[in-house]
This record gives structure tokens, C-alpha cells and sequence, in this order.
């Protein structure tokens, strides 16, 4: 495995420190610690912390959009696949014992007021993870799966906003609880 | 009126401060500026931020259970009642151009790892807010307009999750959007 550059040594330790801490708690030392550059690197290669964190939004959702690959295995029945996509979103939070949470769900809340750069890029993943979501619920509708009562791009904001609560609320309550609610109503009431 | 004393000063003056801002990025010293006291005065009452923190959320959660009273007024139909009272919700994020969000949401992305002491108090107004919310939809089923299928604490869960992560969504988009899909997809496919 090739060495990381210093640019790609910040951007993997901020994402891990940012995402373990918070934003706000976490200095830039600590950044350049974690990757264990010189401090007068960082600037070298990002104009300020905010600039970083945007770029993290970015690397983060590109991470997301490659889990969201398996919503294209149209071998699978599309409610079968939404099933196991979630799923698997699920086994994410049991290795910090569901203490991490989503990292956009905890940049939404504590940057939205803060960093309009930030914002803007949390918008827009949200965006693009919504559309990959509704597309299958769109396939689920037209197999007769799913009434079309609500349209798929309603159906799928909702559903990744209460995923958003239910990985808040593990947080709180530190156990795997409110992702299972989350399944259990999903495809009992929402997508049935 | 009668005057605040220092401590109801304190309270208050936090509440809007770090409801506002956040709790990491808001220091002691601005919360005495906020309330007009001195900052040796602080710690006459409070051992601490996160005790101040601590005591916020049972203040905040008081106010979101005065709201819960109309939750309980049996001459309006149980689905009209949680209709109405979702509504009122998701009213308070108008005056912020939904940048604040709910304390609730926000002090459980920001303190969950880092305040056992505050996380607490979160898991306990949570728990009580499922309470109230599962107590209408048991109503509800027992009246046959919610069927049985799932139990009405976990749809009460689900619920509160499911806004949240609508108030947290409103606070990227900086509209009512999310809020409104949370009232649609709740009254035609969950609570109905």
C-alpha cells in the first residue's frame, strides 16, 4: 500500500477525530497530531479548519455512495435491497457502541449555523443520497410493491431523516434499539 | 413581574444562548453577559457548564411537556389531537428560520459522548415524550383508527425519532420542507 501524501494524511485523521469528537472540541493540533504532521503543514493544504470540514462532508459521502451501490443490484427485489441497505447502515454504529453516529447527521446539527461552506455541502450529499433511495422506492412503486399514494422522493427524505433521528436517539440511549424501531416501521407502515 | 434572581437568570440567559449557538462554541463568559451578572456569580450555582447544561434540558423538556397538555384533551379525536400537536411543533422552527432546531435534537449530537450527566437527562425527556405521544396512539387503536400491528410505544419512537431528524434536515435546508413530508408520510402511512 503506497504511502498517504500529507493531504491525504489530514483529510483520513480528520475524518476520524472529527467524526469521534465533534467539530467544535477538536483543534486543528489535534488534527495535525492524529496525522502526525507539522502543524504548519495543515495550512499548506487548507485554507482553515471550515475548509476541511467541507472536504470531509465530501470524502464522507463518497464513502456512502459506495454502500449505496448495492441499491443497484437490480438482481435483487428493490424492497429486498432497500431492506439490506439499511441494514448495513445499521452495523455501522455497533463498533463505537452506537456512540459515533452519522457524521452528516452530527455536522448538520452542529455546523449548519456556523459554516454556510459546510451547509452547503451537507445539502447537497443529503440530496444525492435521497435521490439513490427514492430511485428503488420509484422501482418498488412500479412493481406494485408500494402504493403511489406519496411520490418515492417524499417516501425516501422521510425515510433517511427518520434514520437520522432513530442514529441521534442510539446515541442518547446507547444501544441499537431506535435503528430496530426504525426497521420494524419502515417496512411494516412505510414501505408496505 | 417579578424579577429574576440570579440563578432564573442564569437559566434563562443559557437556555437562549445555547439553544442559539451550541454548547461548544458558548462559554461561561457569554452566558454572564447574556444574563447581566458577574462571572463569579456563575459558579455560586452551578459546579459547571454541564451542570448548567444538565439542568437546561430538564427547563427545556418542562416546556415541551406544558406544550404535551393539549395531547390530553379528550374532546378532540386522538388522531386530530397528535395531528395539532406535530403542527404546533413544527411551528417553533419558524421564528429561527428553522436554524435552531430542538435543544433536545441538538444536545444529543453535541454531549452524548461527552456528558453522562447531560446525556441522562436527555434519555429521561425522551422516554417521557415517548410516554406521552405512545398514550394517544394506544387511544387511537383502541378507537380502530390505528391498527394493532406494531405497538404504540414504537410507533411513538419511531415518531419522535422521525422528527428530529425533519427538525435536523430543516435546519440544513433552512425551510419547512422536511417538516411538512414528516406530517404527510406520518398521517397517511404510519398513523393510519
Amino acid at each position: 500500500m503506497s504511502r498517504l501524501n500529507t493531504r491525504e494524511q489530514l483529510l483520513a485523521a480528520g475524518l476520524e477525530t472529527l467524526h469521534a469528537r465533534g467539530f467544535n472540541v477538536t483543534g486543528v493540533q489535534d488534527i495535525v497530531d492524529a496525522a502526525g504532521v507539522p502543524k504548519g503543514s495543515f495550512y499548506n493544504h487548507f485554507a482553515s479548519k471550515d475548509a476541511l470540514g467541507a472536504e470531509i462532508v465530501q470524502l464522507y459521502a463518497a464513502k456512502g455512495e459506495a454502500r449505496r451501490r448495492m441499491l443497484q443490484d437490480m438482481s435483487v427485489p428493490p424492497l429486498v435491497r432497500l431492506r439490506e441497505y439499511f441494514e448495513s447502515l445499521n452495523e455501522l454504529g455497533v463498533a463505537s457502541g452506537y456512540a459515533r453516529g452519522c457524521l452528516l447527521g452530527n455536522f448538520s446539527i452542529e455546523l449548519s449555523s456556523q459554516s454556510p461552506a459546510i451547509r452547503d455541502c451537507l445539502s447537497t450529499a443529503f440530496g444525492d443520497w435521497t435521490a439513490a433511495v427514492a430511485a428503488v422506492i420509484a422501482e418498488a412503486q412500479r412493481a406494485g410493491d408500494v402504493p403511489e399514494t406519496l411520490a418515492a422522493g417524499q417516501l425516501a427524505s422521510f425515510l433517511i431523516d427518520a434514520w437520522e433521528g432513530a442514529v441521534m436517539r442510539s446515541k442518547v440511549e446507547r444501544n441499537a434499539g431506535p435503528l430496530d424501531v426504525f426497521l420494524a416501521v419502515t417496512f411494516t407502515k412505510i414501505l408496505a
